[in-house]
């Protein structure tokens, strides 16, 4: 089903003030679950939200949720997400970071009592989107084993960073640090297909491409084996053990645990203010160059193109935007359910 | 054949002393080095000591560089590494992000007209040495494929970052952002041996396993295809783009290129001074827990143990510290060959 950005943003706003959430609030969470559908980035769109609006109705997210600043410094700060929705209390997270690296140069906010943000590279944009380059990361219930575990010891903790690039859209990244995100082994299993070998281990420690095991009988694996463990427990550290939050096992999972209680994920944001170190023009000089030094690269016989880091999600942001996105149909049944339980009608471009 | 790290230490000064380093930068460089030995990371430790001092000789690196601050602000700093080695200048723009981090909370220093730095990991360990969790990053010249090409566009990009843990040793990762470093490649060449599919690609794009075609006619692949090849990116940016050092192809060899030349590698550094977002004891008792609970998670069968990023690492050091450094073969005939180039004695424990 196809739905033009400003139909499904009017829809997600509408959604979040029924369930009793500002409107700058529901504003804040439309505008990132949408950018995320138009990257084509399904699973982390605007499929989620009924199970946000569900904890909010439960009580596990606060919808009058005011995250605040705990205590800062000149070039950081501990935000309090409040029990927020993860939307929003990153965005308030990040805006610190923003301020913190415009006044010295680079900013770290980290952020506890938060909940699944969603894409980390919306807040990573969020930065760019001000001129500085953003990273964002989050910590997560466990899904992931680490290298000899045979079960889930950490969460899928992504990583994304953006860099604004004048002439194009930002160069984007936007990772799970595991093989794949979770979000894909669940789409196979609704579609009962088979997933690749090395995406996800079984109880025993086994390779298994049956997905219907995830997440209870399986693990996903690390993204390039203890490389990826490596950066999971980095992000882990920098979100929750430092914030506050909580930590592996004891995150409440957003979408499966009793939606009533608050799910205490932790994030962390960094913002890096260009300008200090090299003057703006000649930076987007540079990187320009560079995109077009990697860009012209010899390819292998048959590939038309090489992509610079995020260039294919924009991509297909253009193609949304003059002609509207095309949800699959588990992001459809999802909206759809909320429309009924939300008594709102949902309309699209079909 | 075996050295303490008293042995192996003394060589290295006095070999950089020969060179016509000061006695400090050249006991800095030999503290890198045999540290990054003790870790059994051989690829990157005094094996490298005799292409440096090659570049020495020859002006492409200048022993007399005094690595300054070119401009700074509160939280962050630039250092134009005056053409010294890698480790000197590395050392320094360290020092320099340890002290932002303690005045500001987080320190970011980029790095100009350096040099290859060897393992990521030693700069990283630097800052966790005071406290500090610390975060280090290079480019180089190019020796990885990007998902599409047939050639080297990146460099193998390090990444490293260090937490310290009282009970124990620094939480340490350092890696390639390629599927491998390019130093396991060589040694396989060396030693006459094949090497697993889908370390490198060869000049048609197709996998193979002869180590010998790198690197003119074979690139490494990057760590779990577009994931390392973003990441890579981020490195390159943040350690060229933004300091001024050169990037990508432009970076010259340090062990292949005229030894008369700069190399202008970049490199960039991260500091966070964690007792600004929670009481140092606290933070240390939830990292243990977490620490507790990964090792602690139930095994696939076979494994024995569950290792935290860098407890391999420092075990070998353990071990080194007590028995002495077993250096192989290709360590032993470049200390060598350095030895008579310099005219000074290697001793050894056997």
């Amino acid at each position: 089903m196809r739905f033009t950005i400003e139909q499904l943003t009017t829809f997600c706003v509408e959604a979040c003030l029924e369930a009793g959430m500002t409107r700058a609030h529901s504003q804040i969470t439309a505008e990132a679950l949408v950018l995320t559908d138009s990257w084509g980035v399904h699973t982390h769109g605007t499929k989620n939200l009924r199970g946000y609006i569900r904890r909010i109705r439960a009580g596990g997210i606060r919808k009058e949720a005011q995250p605040l600043v705990a205590r800062e410094g000149p070039a950081w700060a501990l935000v309090d997400g409040d029990g927020a929705i993860g939307t929003v209390a990153s965005h308030f997270a990040v805006n610190r970071a923003v301020q913190k690296a415009k006044a010295s140069g680079i900013g770290f906010v980290g952020l506890k009592n938060s909940c699944h943000f969603g894409a980390a590279g919306v807040y990573a944009c969020q930065a760019a989107d001000q001129g500085l380059i953003g990273v964002a990361m989050s910590n997560d219930r466990p899904t992931v084993a680490v290298p000899g575990s045979r079960g889930s010891v950490l969460g899928s903790n992504p990583l994304a960073y953006a860099i604004p690039f004048q002439d194009h859209a930002h160069i984007l990244l936007d990772i799970a640090t595991s093989t794949v995100a979770g979000g894909k082994v669940f789409l196979a299993a609704a579609r009962n297909e088979a997933i690749p070998e090395g995406w996800v281990i079984d109880e025993n420690g086994k390779a298994t491409t049956d997905p219907k095991l995830f997440p209870s009988h399986a693990a996903l694996t690390p993204m390039a084996g203890h490389k990826g463990y490596g950066i999971a427990f980095l992000i882990e550290t920098l979100s929750a053990i430092v914030t506050g939050a909580s930590i592996g096992q004891h995150v409440v999972s957003w979408s499966f645990d009793d939606p009533s209680l608050p799910t205490n994920h932790g994030a962390s944001f960094i913002a890096i203010d260009i300008g200090c170190l090299m003057e703006p023009d000649l930076f987007q000089a540079r990187l320009r160059a560079t995109a077009e030094e990697i860009r012209s690269a010899p390819r292998v016989p048959g590939v038309e193109r090489i992509y610079l880091p995020g260039e294919k999600e924009w991509e297909h942001r253009q193609n949304v935007l003059q002609n509207g996105v095309d949800l699959p149909i588990e992001s459809v049944i999802s909206l759809q359910r909320l429309a009924e339980e939300s008594k709102i009608s949902l309309v699209s471009a079909d």
